[in-house]
């Protein structure tokens, strides 16, 4: 399994994914699911990954090949004029790796599939947060959903719902999305530190400030340490149930 | 689907389950998944249920009518000495009333499956917690691990990890589990209210009070319209994370 986490703040894009891959208990690693490209000053794309491992690092790596071999004909996400023409791009790289997978070959007891948060900017367009199926299709972030979440979403879900608020600072998003994969990594074997965060500043157009976290990390275990005491407080300070 | 919590505290016993039930999500209903069943002075067995609605209700109702026909040669629930007895007799008749449907007749998209949470006392032993699962074996309760959750489990269990502690009162643990149960039916729409709730004293050997919170029930509210806000202060009394 996987979390990943991209919110829209007034202040731009928000990113985070944990680093954990997995195939049974007994067989860990360590992958980067955050991946970002740039043009500066023209656009700015970034692209967190969930799923069969197989998958999409084939999709990063034909999406990579396309952009650097712009003689080729297919389509590459650094010559799509729109955000809308990236993801269209991603989407139909992701459902080809899956049917390449799906019809041929030997069969996997687990599915090929993979889901993706895709967001960025380009220039003459605000930024844009997109979700991807794997069946190729994607839905984008808007108002009232301004936040998609792929892999293991149920445990960090209720913070995100309670807590977010589109005025945020970077600084209180990233203490909100600690608390969020926070409360999953405690809950689920299958997510695990190192933790990647992007910040992307709106109309920047460049790739946004990249931060990992490391389990040892003094904030990272700084909001996992008293996050346990906010919650009891918080809990405390609510009106107490009476029994007659 | 459908929640439901049981946990240990050094009072007793608290159990608390919605009452929604679904078939697609344009087939609702409500329907108790709470039972209990007492004999005063003797023991008090409260059994919580979460899956096929079918077979949940073939297994109360097979349950109920060997407490009634005591002549009857099969186990009841009211002859067992023990609470891990009690706990073998009611996982035999899940298993079996699964297997009943299981390979016989039509088959159905979605599998009979259930799973329940078993809690009780009888004279001369402590109260003691059960999990049991459709294949018919079933865990204890311990110290380590001092509450169990059916059904949709995963929104409403950052909050139990975090505040749960075994010297709370009964009234706290109620506050507790109204926390959780809410940030579930905040995110989805197959657990509901009215939630039912029971408080086993220790050593009272009869079945404890219990509560039905309806969606409009005054306290209900307060703590579904102000967690959100306690959370929200929570998560501003963390420190900041600071960009350099």
């Amino acid at each position: 399994m996987t979390y990943g986490v991209g919110i829209r703040l007034n202040k731009g894009l928000v990113f985070m994914s944990d680093t954990r891959t997995n195939a049974g208990v007994d067989n860990i690693s360590t992958f980067r699911k955050m991946f970002s490209w740039d043009v500066p000053g023209e656009r700015a794309i970034t692209l967190m990954t969930a799923g069969n491992l197989a998958t999409t690092q084939a999709v990063v790596s034909i999406l990579e090949e396309r952009m650097k071999a712009p003689a080729d004909r297919a389509p590459s996400m650094f010559e799509a004029p729109t955000m809308f023409q990236v993801a269209r791009i991603v989407a139909a790289t992701l459902k080809e790796v899956i049917a390449t997978h799906d019809k041929a070959g030997q069969q996997a007891d687990s599915a090929f599939h993979a889901t993706m948060i895709l967001g960025g900017q380009i220039s003459g367009g605000p930024s844009r947060l997109f979700l991807i199926y794997p069946e190729g299709n994607f839905i984008e972030a808007g108002a009232e959903t301004p936040f998609f979440q792929i892999g293991e979403t149920k445990y960090g879900r209720p913070i995100l719902v309670r807590a977010y608020d589109p005025d945020m600072t970077f600084e209180q998003a990233v203490k909100l999305l600690l608390v969020s994969f926070d409360s999953t990594i405690k809950a689920n074997l299958s997510v695990g530190a190192p933790l990647d965060a992007e910040l992307y500043t709106e109309d920047s157009l460049t790739t946004g400030r990249q931060i990992r976290f490391h389990a040892t990390d003094p904030y990272f275990e700084t909001i996992s340490n008293s996050w346990g005491d906010a919650l009891k407080d918080a809990l405390d300070q609510m009106p107490d149930f009476k029994l007659d």
